[in-house]
Formats: C-alpha cells, structure tokens, sequence
C-alpha cells in the first residue's frame, strides 16, 4: 500500500464523441449533494419528480416509467429480457452494432431471433417488417431508433402500424435520441423504451430510463415463467419506483440527483426548443464539413443523426492520428468507427450540453487543422450561415 | 411542463442504517469532476488505480478484480450467473434476507439450489456444509460473510475449508464488510467475492467490486454456454477491465472517480488501522445500548458485526416512531428490520466515514432521548469507557 497515486485531477476534455457527453456545471454539482437515504420520503419525492420528468422527454403517459439501475446496456437487456420468455419468437431489426446487441442479449436470454438486416448507414424498411412478421408469430419487435455506431435515424411510424398489425409489441432503443430528438412514445405507439443518461439527456452514465405501455405491462403480468434476472425485472424494479416502495436495491442516489438536475434543464429549455438546437448544430457541422470537403456517412440527408453525425475519414488521413491530436491540441474527443466503420468513419457527437455553435466551430477548426484542409474558411463560413438560416 | 420542482437541497441526514453510509466531503467532491471518455488513456489509469487499490481491500492478488456497473445487487448477480451453468447443482448458505435473496437470484438463472439454514442471529456451521455436500455434488458454496439483514459476521476458515475439499468454489457476498471488516480473499481461500461502494468503502452506491481467483476463471472459462446475461457476463466486464480495453458499456465515470478516491483514504488510514477503528466503534456502541438495557439481537458477541449492529426493539418502545424521531429530530436514519425483524430489531450502521466516536455517542443520546431512558448516563459513560479500555 506504498503507491501514491495523487490527486484526481483530470485533463479537461470537451467530448463531442458518442457519449458520455458534456455535463452543465450544475449537474456536476449535483453529483456531490450529500445523500439521504433511499427509502428517505425526501428521496422518494426526488424519484417521483425525476418519474414525472422523463415521463414529459419520453412523451408518454406510461404508469411504468422508472430506472433501470445500471447504463443504457443494462437498459437494452432489461427491456428485452422482460418483454420475452425463453422460447418466445422475436423480430429484431439490425443496421449497426447495436442492433447486433440486441440479438446478443436475446439469444443468451433463450429467444429465438428473427433477424431483419439492412445496410450500415440505411435504415430498415417497413416491408422488410413485414416480411418477417408473415414468417413468425412474434411476440416483439426490436429496434434502434438512433444508431449510434452509424448515425442513422430510423423512422419508426410506419414500422410501428406493421407491428400492431401482426399483433406484436413495438421495442425501441432511445439511448442516442432521448432528450435530443422527438421519442413520442404514446403518439408512436412505442411499447417499451430504453434509454441512457449519457446523451442527449445531459446526465452523467448510470442509470437507464425504461417506459412500457399498458399492453407491454400486460403481457409481463401474464407472464409464465420469471425474468431470468432478479436485478433487471421490471416488476421488481416498479415495486421500488412505483407505489409499494419495496427495497430492490440500494438507489443510485447521487446518479438520481444528476438525472433530475439534468431534467429540470431540459424542462427550463423546452423540448421543442431542445429538439431544434440539436438539428440546427447538426446541420451547421454538415454544412462545414461538407464545405471543407468531407462526406457524411449516411447518404440520405434526412436519416442522419441530429445528436450523432458520422463523417467518413477522408482519403489520406489518418484515422488514429487525427482522433489523437484531436484530443493532445484541442482536448476534443471523438468517436472511431465500430465494426464495419472501424477506421473508416468518425462518430461526432452534439449532445445534450455539447451541442453548442461555440463546439461546432471549435471543432470545425481543429479538424482543419490536422487534415490540413485549406477549405477551412469555406467550412466556418458555412457552418455560420446555418445558423442564420 | 409547467410543475416547478425548486433547487436540489436536501435535508441534511447522518446516515446510520444498513446503508448507503455517509460519505467523506472529498469523495463526493470526487463525484462531480467533469468527464473523461470511458476509454480515454487517462480514465483507464483511473481505472488500472482502482482495480489495485480493490485489490489490496480484498486482501487478493486476484488478476480478475473489477467492477460490475451496477449496485451489490448487480455483484450478487454477476458473481452467481458467473460460477455456474442451467442445471447445475449449488449450495446456498441461508440465515438473512440475503441468503434468501442468492437463491431467489440463482434459481431464476436455473441452479439447482441445496439450501443450508440457520436461524436468523447465528452463523452457519461447518458441519451443516459437510452434510449439504455430501448430498449433492456442487460447483459452488455460496455464502454471505455479514447479513445485513441480521448482523451475523459469518465465520469462513472452516467452511472454506469444506468447500474446498468437496472440489466446490467458494462464493462469499462481502457487500457489508468489505473495507471495515478483513475479507482476505486470497488466506481464505475465497474463489468469488463480490461487494457495494456504499457500505464500508464509503463511497456512493453504484458499482460493484468483484473478484476471482484463478480457479474461478478457470471454470468461467470453461462454460458450456454463454453466461445468460451480456451486462453481467464477467467475461465481457473484464475486456474492458482487463488489458483487452474492449467497449462492455459506458463506464460509470463520476461513480469511478468518487470509489477510487474512498480508497485512496483506505489506503492512507491503513486496513488495520481501520478494521480496528469500525470494531472499537461497534464495541463502544454496544456497550452504550447494553447499559441502557437494549439488547443486541446476536447474543454471541464474537458473531456481531463490526460494521452493522442489530439491536432489538425494546419492549412498549414504537418501532416507526422513535425511527421517525430520530429522523425528524436529529436528522438520523437507522434502519428497520427485515424480514423475520420487521418490527423488532433496529439496524445500525457505523461504516467508513459514519463509523466515528461522535456519531456513537449522538445516537445514544438521541434515542436515550426518544425511548425517555433514565439510564442514558450510564450509556454514554460506558461508551466512553470503551475508548480509553
């Protein structure tokens, strides 16, 4: 016990990656309230605030609205393992590592996956939905409404009128949406929602928002076997949330803090507001990096990501060197590629807090700079103009 | 959208019941440092210092030491899933809620489950173990080394012993004792240990230690099928603990930050010196109550917890009364019981920062006060005496 490893002071990053975001300066401080207890009445009222709160960002009216203890992947696993039964058939829609995931998570957890595929940097098609839904008797259909490993934004209206229709629930993945882009639950008829803190919410990672309709909340009560896991069953999760206050386990109550603070300021904002600056700073980075030269990722202007755009890495660069002095001069980071885009594309994220102009021209520059792009005036000029639009 | 919830201000708490404990000012200063990525090569510094630093607390030279992203809950889970497959046979040791709760865990993940019981305020005999493997050949002996539901300390020496002669890995829940109380995984012979943050490390509740000796990752590895979980598969918590850095989930950075700097303070007061600091605190406690006439509810004093005293509730005394007082008037929460103590025993935790001479001698004041006991003086003279004894 001789090693001295000395204060926690880290480097000042600004991340504009695929998460953890940047945190407003009082939802840091949040972090650091002094913590009652658990099943302190004060800190019940902090959790049905916090309930009433992501109830407003999801857009539902669900009764089951809580969260699941752990990151947007404990999320994942919770809403899937809840809304099947070892055995039970399953669609689920894959374009990205995350929907890969998904199939992961089912197939350990005993379900039997119909996969429906569709290229990284497209979106599935309705159709396609439908095919598989005339092959199986599903009981759910899965999907990642943003994908954060190729930046697309699946549209889900559609998808969700084929689903009903063949009498499945509708399961999507919020983690890179929520907080940032309309979910719409109740309008969609989205059945079960996940989503993270790290994102668009402003929060730091920990905690996983889950929502289910009644009909999902139906089909768990009418359920013949247990959830595989104690940790992650909805049902034990709501007896805390939800009016019986059961001990489940012991609350991330510094984590809570953080995810109410972070609510409160999307609350201040207004999420129409909140939406709009999102797209407004993703269109700005477009038009820059367009201008200097660079491509998108996702062809089709209106799949692309408002909180996550992909870029492709140009021709010449080098994809290690320009993320490591991203992060050396500027203190900037970004995200690499995963799977298939792994070393080909980079993963910029305007989250949250971190979608600023401030962040997007800084970024701009200092891309400019590594690559050496003499196209740099063309793209903050650019990029400056979308926001007069 | 229109509800105010007003600034994040709560009331101020002196936190003395099974947990979360209270917390050292600079551990939730910790707690609100701005972000790194979780794959920055700073944070994995961070990370590399707090798996040392676990280690040491385990008292193991374990190379699997890591955290599960998730409460002790998610560590009692993990640590199950983890040592055993659908259908094989394990013995669950079973004197508190959470023994009970190991098996609920594990027979939902498909063990068969041989109980050993024992009555709740006493240990598990060796013995008991013996005759529960001569009946069944187990993989694994699942035991909790301090039952917050009862605040047995579990003697393990023997057990161990047992276990490792039937050729069964030994899996001890330390959520309780870790970092107040010795663990000493490695002189043990402990193949699975796994604990909280928020108890005797002192920080806040979020991640979960765990640790595996060789033997134990030898049968992890050598699974015939997946572990049913992906969150909780140890294997993949461990490529991104383990040198392989590869993405699990997004770590939980600001709880991170704020466990390495709780054992930072472990590491400068010493394990010894803090083993003996939790113990003498205890023992002024209870020499306090016993002079006012309480009554432990663990009549053998070499089998009451360091970290957690259980105490009955007197006679004619209002159980939900003198809790609400003592919160109402003094701002202190204790614990009630669980269980079979519901009603009748209080739990008091004295754990990491809380575990202190003046938090000793304020609550025996308090509820001196709240039961209107006439020989208070007496507890706080014999409290006294057990410091200078």
């Amino acid at each position: 016990m001789t090693e001295s490893y000395g204060t926690l002071s880290p480097t000042p990053r600004l991340l504009l990656g695929p998460g953890p975001s940047q945190i407003a300066p009082r939802v840091l401080r949040a972090c650091a309230t002094p913590l009652l207890g658990y099943l302190d009445p004060e800190y019940l009222t902090l959790m049905d605030q916090t309930q009433t709160l992501l109830r407003t960002v999801f857009q539902t009216e669900n009764a089951w609205t809580m969260c699941v203890p752990g990151t947007g992947m404990a999320g994942m696993e919770a809403a899937l393992i809840n809304a099947f039964e070892p055995g039970d058939d399953i669609v689920i829609c894959v374009n990205g590592v995350f929907g890969e995931r998904m199939v992961n998570v089912a197939q350990r957890a005993g379900a039997r996956v119909t996969r429906v595929d569709a290229e990284w940097g497209t979106a599935v098609q309705p159709d396609q939905v439908s095919e598989a839904l005339r092959g199986v008797k599903a009981k759910v259909v899965a999907i990642v409404h943003a994908e954060t490993s190729t930046g697309v934004l699946q549209p889900l209206e559609e998808i969700s009128r084929v689903v009903h229709e063949a009498g499945a629930l509708l399961l999507v993945d919020c983690v890179t949406s929520l907080g940032g882009i309309p979910v719409e639950v109740d309008a969609r008829g989205i059945d079960i929602a996940y989503s993270g803190t790290q994102k668009c919410l402003g929060a730091p990672p920990s905690l996983a928002p889950l929502t289910m309709s009644a009909a999902a909340v139906e089909a768990f009560q009418a359920r013949k076997t247990p959830v595989q896991s104690f940790y992650l069953d909805a049902g034990e999760i709501w007896r805390y949330w939800g009016p019986e206050r059961a001990y489940h386990q012991t609350g991330m109550i510094n984590m809570l803090y953080a995810l109410r603070e972070a609510l409160l300021i999307i609350q201040e904002e207004g999420l129409e507001a909140r939406f709009a600056r999102h797209r407004q700073n993703q269109q700005a980075l477009i038009a820059g990096l367009e201008a200097m030269g660079l491509q998108p990722a996702v062809a089709d202007p209106a799949l692309r990501l408002p909180s996550l755009t992909t870029v492709l890495v140009p021709d010449g660069a080098d994809d290690q060197a320009v993320r490591g002095g991203l992060i050396a001069k500027y203190g900037i980071e970004i995200g690499g590629g995963m799977g298939k885009y792994a070393g080909k594309a980079w993963r910029i994220g305007l989250m949250g807090y971190g979608s600023q102009r401030s962040n997007v021209m800084l970024l701009l520059s200092a891309l400019g700079d590594l690559l050496k792009n003499e196209r740099v005036d063309e793209g903050l000029a650019a990029a400056s103009a979308a926001y007069t639009a």
